[in-house]
């Protein structure tokens, strides 16, 4: 076996390129050494080289793969060597007391269920560890591939929490406020859910597009006028039972406390990475008494989970790959990365084939 | 005006026919009267006339039907003579001790939200009565037919029911026995609630046939053996998260228990008829500690049940009319209602056109 | 009878006093008419004067009362004149699109079961209306006082709400901001849920001292340092898994984000009537991804839930009239309003004898 | 350090005794070994011995214990040898899919958290074996004693879990079917969460009384007549909204079933250990459509929820010693074991004095 291998770093803020660097060693009892073969550029990358969550050197990129399990830790039960599988972009302990609380994404601390590519080497290398193999690695049935399964990552298990975060009550009304990835996902929860109303928002016609063949009922052009006097008008009035915030500004949050009605769940899944606060309109909110709930949330992973992410894929529940827009080979990752900041060539997902 | 009007009724316990009766007077403050225009029979108006509920004399039957508003009383304040309207098969007071605690098909007593055709008489009539019409009259909107609307008063909305109560979880697995038409409405509730796997069971070839057009993925022949032996093999020898019994008997009831995992859910939607007890296996419920809930229902009505419905229908969600199977007159309706007693021709439900 | 009665209204923003009204005649088949007997001021009387709901014109005030029946419309059923009930400052119509969905505070509209001294006269005069008398008239159990059961209307079911919407964990740990009436019964709310620990803050000493004898386990002088690092200290560095907002502003609902950790829940039980923006510190948010819970709340009506309160009072688990500072006659209710804008004496809470 | 220790194990069914074991040795990279200082006889031991898990042999028995770790694993990193800890009698390894879902006591097979003298051998030796000990040890806070710390691992997290399973709503009603120490715990887990009305049934007086002191508001003995009646009675001819079974037999469960209003629940407790059926009564149930909901459980374990109960010790929300009615040397534990299975002496809970 080689000593190195290839892996995309953020060299410092605002510089990223592919470096050698030593092949993980031992991966310790309780993990496993997986070699890549797929995964997929995410726009947090991007947040993350240009400082969101502050100065990194040589630090490897990613957190969307699948792979072969390579090595396994000596109290690793269920996986060996040559399995195919794909691993949550969260990977919690699952025993400390958030974990044991349920909020396995807040694993230890605050957001300490995120660990590949934050607090420890991310997946965009020929080989990455992944802590407690036996609740992280998920097995990748024969019929779903490579491409697909890297969706479950973080897209799909996102936008669906947002969808669930949002209270869909059986034929009510849900709005998705942006139609990125994690936006179409919602969507597509919300569906999946028994939103009898799915309303999409966005201003890029081809994410609009994209969000039909997804399911949503109506989309809104954001470009093309107010989006909650166009809900407002859908829902008699009313607003609706339930909006998802898959941006992150103060804009898309606003827009959703404005378009649901008393009673209403506003489900937050966007990274809001500017400024020291986030503002709710007070009148909108009932002056604190409409009874609107605000929840929040962070990639949910684990095994369990990502089972069920594979099953939705299998029974034709949902087609992930619809979002892919472009594929690179791995030593190419650099012009999909900036690809990634830009959204050129309506770049909405590239797929990166690393073995 | 004319004084009196047709209604079907049963005569007393296994005798029916159409009879002349006074047409229902003055509404009181808080009701009203509508015009009938079209109505659905329900296997349990046979059990209705079979003596389940205990006699009756000369009581008009039916509870699922729509009309044309005649006449409201004057604390109505939603409705007017001529609104299209739909009304729940239950129709909750909405005042009571259970109503205001949710649980409104409980009204004022334990299954007292019934009243048509059980403490009252029922809507297969030129005429009948609507209690507390501002909260069970639904407007039906201009592109939902009657026969569709009819079919939310009960099938679906008490399917439906079925599948919410069976905590379906996204991705999750599911099982429906019994296909009649609510276990059919069960299996598109458990599609539009995100399971990830519908599992439909019944021993009629033409009810799995259905069942698999309204989206099970996969049907289970009773008569081909045991279905639970098929449910493990199909959920990795664990069982399904949730279990919905449309049938109402032990053999179905059981066999819930049996399929269902630890942690899982028992949604019983069937109207046990029959005998002193339900017996519970206990092995499989894990000698009472393997965390499997059982639930119960009965059909959830109200407008704003109903007005979700309506929107499900709108919104193509849900096509209800591909379980008609027949076609009467008014005039008709005793034959309609003894062959829904054999289910001969293969009837699963027939509409009866009354104006 | 008398044809007139004394009321205490706001004759204009700013203006109040006592002067002679009609009083109420037909109730309406579904309402009644109360002889008022107890009352109690509240902090949001005084709002209303100074404008917080706009303008009125001989408005009367008063929502925290109980009485006599003396007269109900033909549809009532549950009551008589003569009977002792006290009501919910909140009545809603128990028939709506928002009330069936269980959100009877927001009957019709945002906030719209609040009615008394908002969208009709309140209960401070020898007589008052009460509308839906079958869902909202209440009978006070022989052993319960008119000035404990006056508590029941809106400081024990809107605090104790606050403690319900803050998802209690048993053994969990909660913190109260905010120690005026409402947030005394948090309090005893957060321990009545099943709190481990409860932490109640403010800066007025006799507050703090009412708290420990309602039970809280540790009391905070907000005047005496940061209260956030106290509770840090409290729960090993964490924050409280429950935090409730009892003041309506912006440092006390930022201090309860400040104060809960991932996965907490941020229960808003005040009013906040100032600023176009509540604000959410972003970091203390986890960036939207920390899944902390933002629910709001008005005051729960009901008879359902009155009967609930009734039998907390009768069980002891809640003395309510240990918040009583002050007794009025209803001819010198001017002076308890105004006492209760200055707090002037310690005043905490003012019961006025009204017969 | 001695090679062998003193266990007192079950020999084969029917018989126990003290034997000589060898100390267990390494204990596992994520496992840990403590010294036991104190333990409770719990009548599931007795279950054990008579064969209701099957034969074992040489088995050593014990499962509510705490002790002093001596040795651990070295991927174990919150727990150090010294530590003062007590473990719950559930430790499940919070990995697999049942944890993952959240049924941690269903870990890995139905009631397979239940590894102490289960699967493994239990905690009546002076040395014991625990799993995954990060997840599962818990440290006893200073102020908590021993004897207190090991009601939490069974008694009080099962009898709570009882209470928390059964839906208590605030200021509700809540009837405890049997008053054993779980029972016990089920009323003061009753009282904790918020019931308004807490009634408690046995027929031995030793246990009303105590369940008297532990704040059931009535107490209703089985001896003197027909508790539904009297239950009846005191809810206004309704029923209970939350029935919890403690005892684990159907006179038990189907009481519950009778006792329970339409739209409450009950909640499972006990172990049902014979029969091929538990049976529910058919009419009692609503022919299955009351909305009456049957809940199980098996003793939750785990440091977290083990921590929350140190709390509710610590800030003296129970004190669970007041259930200790004998104390024995570990010499003297068969003696303990023989009067757990007759209750002689009035035996509710003896304490095993280890080290």
């Amino acid at each position: 076996m080689a000593k190195t291998m290839k892996a995309f770093v953020m060299k410092r803020i605002g510089e990223v390129g592919i470096m050698e660097k030593p092949i993980p060693g031992d991966p310790g009892p309780n993990d496993a050494i997986v070699k890549a073969t797929t995964a997929l550029v995410c726009t947090s990358d991007v947040h993350t080289v240009k400082g969101a969550i502050g100065e990194r050197t040589d630090h490897t990129l990613g957190h969307e793969a699948c792979g072969i399990v390579d090595r396994v830790g000596n109290a690793v039960s269920l996986f060996k060597p040559g399995d195919r599988v794909v691993i949550g972009a969260i990977t919690p302990c699952y025993k400390c007391e958030n974990c044991q609380r349920g909020f396995t994404s807040q694993c230890g601390q605050p957001l300490g269920g995120w660990k590949f590519a934050n607090i420890k080497d991310g997946s965009f290398a020929e080989y990455f560890h992944v802590n407690d193999a036996d609740a992280n690695l998920t097995t990748i049935p024969d019929n779903v591939s490579d491409e697909a399964a890297c969706y479950a990552t973080d897209m799909m298990t996102t936008g669906f929490k947002g969808a669930e975060n949002s209270d869909i009550i059986l034929g009510g009304t849900a709005a998705v406020f942006g139609l990125g990835p994690v936006g179409q996902m919602a969507a597509v929860g919300a569906r999946l859910l028994g939103a009898g109303l799915v309303i999409a928002v966005d201003s890029i016609p081809r994410r609009l597009q994209l969000a039909k063949e997804y399911g949503a009922d109506v989309t809104i052009d954001l470009s093309k006028g107010d989006p909650i006097q166009k809900i407002m008008e859908l829902t008699n009035g009313q607003g609706v039972d339930s909006a998802i915030e898959a941006v992150g500004n103060q804009s898309a949050f606003e827009a959703c406390i404005n378009a649901t009605r008393p009673g209403g769940t506003i489900s937050n899944a966007g990274y809001h990475g500017e400024g020291d606060y986030i503002s709710i309109p007070r009148l909108a909110w009932g002056v604190g008494m409409a009874e609107k709930t605000i929840k929040t949330l962070l990639c949910p992973g684990g095994s369990e989970r990502m089972n069920r992410m594979m099953r939705l894929i299998q029974t034709g529940r949902v087609d992930p790959t619809k979002m892919t827009t472009h594929h690179f080979k791995f030593d190419q990752i650099e012009k999909a990365f900036w690809m990634m900041d830009t959204k050129e060539d309506n770049m909405l997902k590239p797929v990166i084939h690393i073995a």
